[in-house]
């Protein structure tokens, strides 16, 4: 019998003999490579911390103590051992188990994750909100993670504590899904060489430097050495740093050699490996990839921007083809966004691509410097809507609400890939802050063509004009992609459909127009109803003071969780059937309203 | 004749010998001294860099070489000597000069500030920007804004650049607005004592970790030693770091010894300075902070936790009564905003004070921390609205649309302090994340009592009924404050009043029955009127179909400069006699429609 299938929850794993726990990590390792293989999902940081992973449940009494994991790509070897092999079956899918940990899926989840750097401050606060009890807690955090800003306030605040029962695990792989960038990762990289003898090093660590204790470099995968760092670890009263080595991919011998490739492949044969997929339709990502190659041929203003994300936000190319202008600035959004605004007061025409989620760390760099100066600076908004497998704390579905209250923003949302291309166009002749944003998808298209055209700022474009004569005329404004699906309704129904195009500046002549012509009017749009694009119509009309019943499709006021795009779209009633139910729905409701 | 008078521009300050700049800083000192006491303003953070300025004006060919202040709170002498001197008579107010370097006001304003932190990150891009060009950059950064986790990340950036010519100027004074906390500022303490001989410290610096090379400490206060240093930078092609170490308010004996009162005094005569204000009206700050400490004194699970505003935020007297329960992280609000969903996670009740323009850069950590996990964190807003002398860099107006998108959330906005008092109440009994916003203002009275009570959730109030026979019924929609204004008109015109309390939930049991029986609607808030809480109303009746006519009153889609907050709401039609007309203007135009 293997010991896997003994092991429940960790107190099955704590009546292990030490000299068991190699075994235990090999049938681990292997069930992660079976169930990811055949799941897809996240796999390289989790085949690198599978030591690790026993070895903290194996010192620690958790759920007593708590393990807080950093973004959580690294969680599935967790998660399997701590009641949950049979979840990784669903995991990302709809209904199933989370991608990352969750505090309604376990006790074991002591802090919901997702983005980078928040669990050395939930970590901090943990234990000042634990003290007087015997409990500690240990955040395992990596190496890119660290580069976010607030995991640096967290160390700041942390540094300063004379006691706190808090161990700072630091899993330092060298990566963030990319190669890990920055001064940080070099000094990093100097104490492992010092480690490893190959050189001489600065004596003090960045981590000391801030008032905290540092034990390392330990070797994450060799269970005998870190059982003896984190038993030590337990003893300590005064927050530390153990910088614990790991290999990304570990054991699984194309991940070790390719892990972005492995970082979240989709499902694979473990025998043959990922076989590259070539050709298909273009996503949105990489239309914009395409737009920022051919546009930084003849512009040499541009810059391209990215937080971490080069090969999710299509960057790839143009690092190969512009280094000098492509700037990975690790998990580092703020920073990414006044870096552009630097570069943009300098002539410059910064290009930060970035997901609508991750932006929300930008936020007030957005305001406070792009849009308040006014500045050039364009935002490639990525994964903008519904977020698929990566769930709620990845949705992206509140940025035109956030957006569309600051002033100087232009705002646009394409409903296919030749409008991405040209709005992209028109954000980089537009001499203000622009954002264009997609969602997480398939266009229509395998090929995008060059081309310079550029959109008229702030004007829509009547797709379809109902030929109704009588009963209720309805017209449909749609924001983004979900224009197809409004189209096929309006086929069904006889509506009129125009592409909004713009939420900001609104087309308002077009919506008035439009308003004035018809009964019933239904904006829809990928992201958060309140506040979004179709308040900013209801908004208009307010102001007018005209009488206009309006629908407003879009998402729901709650966290959509994890699941494929289309399958979540359809549960939040934005496919076909239920956007044709909600609209019949309405006008009849309005008729009866009438009747009355 | 004096120096200063012969100098307009750094040209002409260029043209003086080295052994004349002593006596200008004499010179600009007292400018700075008499122009604040007369006007008020930012005193000893720019009396701490009267010799840093100079020097760096002398040695650097500004504005050719960029200099970015960070913050700005230490602009004054820059200002000074850049053109501005006339200037100083009119800081802060409407229609003068601001506070804090802006582009618009003068090309040796590089890049406009006034939060923390952002000076490194927009250095490093103009630097990228300006590649190839015979052109330096400087940024001077405070060790408190330092703490900021954007400069952290710019840090990360710049020391990994090998050839960048950027200088940073960490201008040590081991203050932001309070004393400096955290781990970072004891090792800058133990560096300058190192300097003076005091003691042995660590070889390498925080900065050298990062791959920055490292100058100092160098006397701040020193001519000749700031020339030489600052001639030396100029000779550097790699990133580096000078440490300076000022004194706040040097030069100003009252200043010198209680920086923090002189930190942004209100106008004082010189040879007596401030004199403390005993009594008179509460703020909606006071008010917050007596809640506080009357609440942690029945309710252990309370902390209370400031970014770096302990004065503005008015928690001196929680600090002392509650130490162990009082967090001040420095300036680093990501971090505060996780801190507190840690404590909450482990049973605790922490309480996140914080300015409505700061909480921007803690919106990803409230929507994906907070909010996703629906863990009790109450937000006392501050400063929402609008932001008086700080300006446009500070603006509140953006919380309520940023929020309101945000699921789970519960936002209240209290018309006086009794309802302020309560809704913190209701906040903190509420199992989920809640926001109280109040303004910068006066409430309208001078002591609150002490209650446990609470405000029935998501529930308004009707607090005037209109009488009116026949012609418009207008009804008053506040959301906060402004209900006093609206209350004002209402009485002329007859109208209807309601104090909506929430805006989220809204009460649109309430709404609906006042649209019902209303023709016209006026929503009123202190708030961008774009997705702001009329928006909200505008949403509600939209989605019911009904044909309710509404003007909606709040803060225009700009960004609102500096000035009195009472001039600005004038200027903003938010006062007695805008609305007045706002309203009397919309019902003809009502009446004119339904003529048509």
């Amino acid at each position: 019998m293997n010991l896997i299938d003994m092991i429940d929850f960790p107190n099955n794993l704590r009546d292990l003999k030490e000299s068991e726990l190699e075994r235990l990590v090999d049938e681990v390792r292997e069930f992660v490579i079976d169930s990811v293989s055949s799941t897809g999902g996240h796999l390289a940081s989790s085949l690198g911390v599978v030591e690790l992973t026993v070895a903290l449940h194996y010192v620690f009494d958790t759920p007593n103590d708590r393990l807080v994991w950093d973004v959580g790509h690294q969680s599935y070897p967790h998660k399997i051992l701590t009641g949950r092999k049979s979840g990784m079956q669903s995991v990302r899918k709809v209904g199933g188990m989370a991608g990352f940990p969750t505090r309604d899926e376990s006790p074991y989840d002591t802090f919901g994750v997702g983005h980078a750097g928040t669990s050395l401050s939930a970590a901090v606060g943990m234990a000042l909100g634990l003290r007087g009890r015997d409990t500690r807690v240990v955040a395992v955090i990596g190496d890119g993670a660290l580069s976010a800003g607030m995991a640096f306030e967290a160390l700041n605040h942390a540094g300063s504590c004379e006691t706190l029962p808090l161990t700072i695990v630091l899993n330092d792989n060298r990566m963030s899904i990319s190669p890990a960038v920055g001064g940080l990762n070099d000094h990093l990289e100097s104490l492992v060489r010092r480690w490893r003898h190959e050189t001489k090093v600065p004596v003090s660590t960045l981590f000391e430097t801030l008032g905290l204790d540092y034990v390392g470099p330990v070797d994450g995968h060799d269970i005998p050495t870190l059982l003896a760092a984190l038993g030590d670890a337990r003893t300590r009263t005064r927050p530390h740093v153990i910088h614990v080595v790991t290999k990304k991919g570990n054991g699984y011998r194309p991940a070790e050699l390719d892990p972005v490739a492995y970082h979240g492949p989709s499902p694979f044969r473990p025998e043959t490996g990922l076989v590259r997929q070539r050709g298909g339709k273009l996503t949105y990502s990489q239309v914009f990839g395409q737009w920022l190659c051919d546009s930084a041929a003849t512009d040499e203003r541009i810059f391209g921007i990215t937080p971490a994300m080069s090969e999710g936000s299509c960057l790839t190319e143009f690092e190969r083809r512009y280094p000098d202008r492509y700037i990975d600035v690790g998990i580092a959004e703020q920073h990414a966004v006044t870096l552009a605004a630097g570069l943009a007061v300098e002539g410059m025409r910064p290009v930060v691509a970035i997901y609508s989620t991750f932006l929300q760390r930008g936020y007030d760099q957005l305001i406070h410097d792009v849009a308040l100066q006014n500045l050039p600076v364009l935002f490639a908004l990525d994964r903008a809507g519904i977020a698929g497998g990566d769930g709620a704390t990845h949705l992206g579905a509140f940025d035109i609400a956030a957006l569309r209250c600051v002033p100087n923003m232009v705002i646009m949302t394409p409903s296919d890939e030749k409008e991405c291309y040209r709005m992209l166009n028109t954000g980089l002749a537009w001499p203000g802050p622009c954002a264009v944003r997609y969602p997480r998808a398939t266009t229509g298209s395998e090929v995008i063509e060059r081309t310079t055209e550029t959109l008229p700022l702030g004007r829509g474009l009547v797709c379809r004009v109902s030929g109704k004569q009588g009963g209720e005329r309805v017209a449909f404004l749609a924001f983004g992609p979900l224009l197809a699906v409004a189209m096929e309704v309006a086929k069904e129904i006889d509506a009129t459909v125009v592409d909004m195009r713009f939420v900001k500046p609104l087309d308002e002549d077009l919506l008035m127009t439009v308003a004035n012509e018809h009964e019933v009017i239904v904006t829809i749009e990928e992201g958060t109803v309140i506040g979004g694009a179709g308040a900013a119509c209801a908004e208009r009309i307010a102001a007018e003071g005209w009488a206009v019943r309006m629908l407003r499709l879009g998402l729901p006021d709650e966290f959509v969780q994890h699941g494929e795009r289309s399958e979540l779209l359809r549960l939040s009633g934005l496919g076909v059937a239920g956007v044709r139910q909600a609209v019949l729905a309405f006008t009849e409701e309005v008729d009866v309203l009438d009747e009355v």
